[in-house]
């Protein structure tokens, strides 16, 4: 197969994998499409220990890395400990999510030591040790999750020869990113799993590439709800140079998805997910749960906060609520989410990752040959 | 062209068109498509008056009439008069209302006499009225706008030999009307204008036909934020039989859209919609204004009434609002809103419907061949 992005990355297929589990990235890389690691939530050790693994499975083809350099956050410019940002968070907030688990019968001392920390801290500096790492190993593509990549990362890339991508959910976003020099959009949809704006990939892609336009020619990925091949088809109709997948990776075999989320994703329609503050702070989508009830303006609670902090309250409890829903506790499991977009209302099989690949292309023929027969058949 | 909405509505391209605006009905029939009168704020006589004057521009080509038998709302089943309804709105809103108008420089006085009235009252036998005049010509499709069609539209319809289509924006939604009787579905996800749900279109419509395949085969049409021809065809890469549009002709030549808000509409990006109750009472997609805000929960109003009492509420008010909004009332201006749905942000010029069609039938071809050409590569 052919489009814009194939000839770019070096690959056989126009689906880019977004995944935290190396064994997905490299089972896509291998099987024709193209892996992402996502990386933000990793020290520099662990990623340097997770590429040379995929260097060993990948056999030369092609990979990319994800980390998250947002623009804004709380705590910007000040490269604060964990420790420190935690003493940030309010004790009303604190006080909010230990009520929230004793209305779900669990204690704070069930969750284990510190509760309410996060594994990572957000800083340009860890952002730069995660690149240095990210560009010790064959990386084709380096993303950017949130906003605007800072120039230290735009910079090093260029002098490295490896096109930068960043995901956008507005058009607005889309042209201050090409202007900053981006080599690759992902315009996201609302329906997409993690962070999110409220426009659908439907309207987003076409509005993003005519938005573009007159400033750069720069490919667009369609992201958001893809999880067919038929979707994939969808998004090179709408103009989409491919597509950049995530979600649909979280029920493979290879995923390091909790099992009792494994569980509410097969058995969830469209409709069972929810764009919250409750995780990050900003909107993301995920499964709703009494976990993201507790953030909405109707719960009448504190509101989230700004990111990180939200973070701090949510990382570790709701990992933590994962062990705890597998051992069968009905408030964990009432309480447990994850990320996972609309599209998780078509995920209905654990399946090994290569397979979901491959299922994928030829639903992306049929899709192609209903397109094909619909011009045909005029032409009788 | 050919798809099998083509083949059984006899049309040339897989476009159909909801109108409430006769002469957007016959352009785009006339072009090829298939238009569909939005009659559920006619009365029988004015209905009438339009299908004759549409059976006189069409020459027999293939159309199709909307309307609104709701399977549920106050005072279904007594068949109120509009004054009885009315009644039914309680003070506190009436004066949240005047208190909204009020904070925009306005008074009730400068909406004309009896501002709080509908034009229409929702009943079953005015939707039987409306079937029998529809039914007295040669339309080629019946819908229902809202909720399952109830038992009298399929009966009579089967008997003409009319297929009836309904509306919907979730897969349970789908099973139960495939189930009732009906012969085309219209997916609508939750970027259209007026009602609408959460599933995106991207999501939706191979949600639903995975959803109704065990039952029956049913032609599936793609629904919200369709304006452009590589949408349809992306629409057809889902696997939907063709796609069901409505905001794109409000821009039209042709659309007796209020002037005001057509600039609004050409302006607007696709971030100024949003789905509020504030309009009908149940949620539906329009421009983002004053009027919606205070329907919010954040607005700490009264919050909107079940429907039909919200549109006793806002309908002649919006309706009267627009007079204003066009004569230059900042106040208007800031309240005026209308039906649309994200699409709005690609819609940006003023073109006949006729023209409209044309593009779209270009740019579906377009679309077409980047996906031959990205199969074709392959073969290389």
């Amino acid at each position: 197969m052919k489009t814009p992005i194939c000839d770019m990355l070096g690959i056989e297929f126009p689906l880019l994998a977004f995944s935290h589990c190396r064994d997905v990235v490299a089972a896509v890389t291998n099987a024709g499409g193209f892996g992402v690691l996502g990386a933000s939530s990793h020290s520099p050790e662990q990623l340097e220990h997770e590429l040379a693994w995929i260097d060993d499975q990948v056999d030369g083809r092609p990979y990319g890395v994800d980390i998250v350099c947002p623009e804004k956050f709380e705590g910007k410019g000040m490269d604060l400990t964990s420790e420190q940002i935690a003493a940030m968070v309010p004790a009303e907030h604190r006080d909010y999510v230990v009520k929230l688990l004793d209305a779900h019968g669990l204690s704070l001392d069930e969750l284990g030591s510190n509760p309410f920390s996060a594994r990572q801290t957000l800083s340009d500096s860890i952002g730069e040790k995660l690149l240095d790492v990210s560009f010790r190993h064959p990386i084709k593509l380096i993303a950017n999750a949130l906003g605007v990549p800072p120039q230290f990362m735009i910079d090093r890339a260029k002098a490295e020869g490896v096109p930068v991508a960043a995901l956008v959910g507005a058009k607005e976003h889309a042209i201050k990113q090409v202007q900053a020099g981006v080599d690759v959009l992902v315009a996201q949809g609302t329906e997409a799993g993690g962070h999110c704006g409220e426009v659908t990939t439907m309207v987003l892609i076409p509005e993003v590439i005519e938005a573009i336009r007159p400033i750069r020619d720069v490919p667009v990925l369609a992201a958001g709800g893809i999880v067919t091949g038929r979707q994939v088809a969808a998004s090179i109709a709408l103009g989409a140079a491919g597509a950049w997948t995530g979600s649909v990776w979280l029920t493979t075999e290879e995923a390091e998805t909790a099992p009792y989320t494994v569980q509410k994703m097969l058995g969830a329609s469209s409709r069972d997910t929810v764009r919250s503050k409750g995780r990050t702070g900003k909107y993301s989508r995920q499964l709703k749960s009494a976990w993201t009830d507790a953030w909405t303006p109707e719960a009448n609670g504190p509101g989230a906060l700004p990111m990180p902090l939200q973070s701090i309250l949510s990382e570790n409890v709701l990992n933590r609520l994962d062990v705890l829903a597998e051992k069968g506790n009905q408030g964990a499991q009432a309480l447990a989410s994850y990320w996972v977009g609309q599209g998780v209302g078509l995920m209905n099989k654990v399946r090994p990752a290569r397979e979901v690949v491959r299922e994928m292309i030829e639903d992306y023929l049929d899709a192609a040959e209903r397109i094909t027969g619909s011009v045909e058949g005029g032409d009788e």
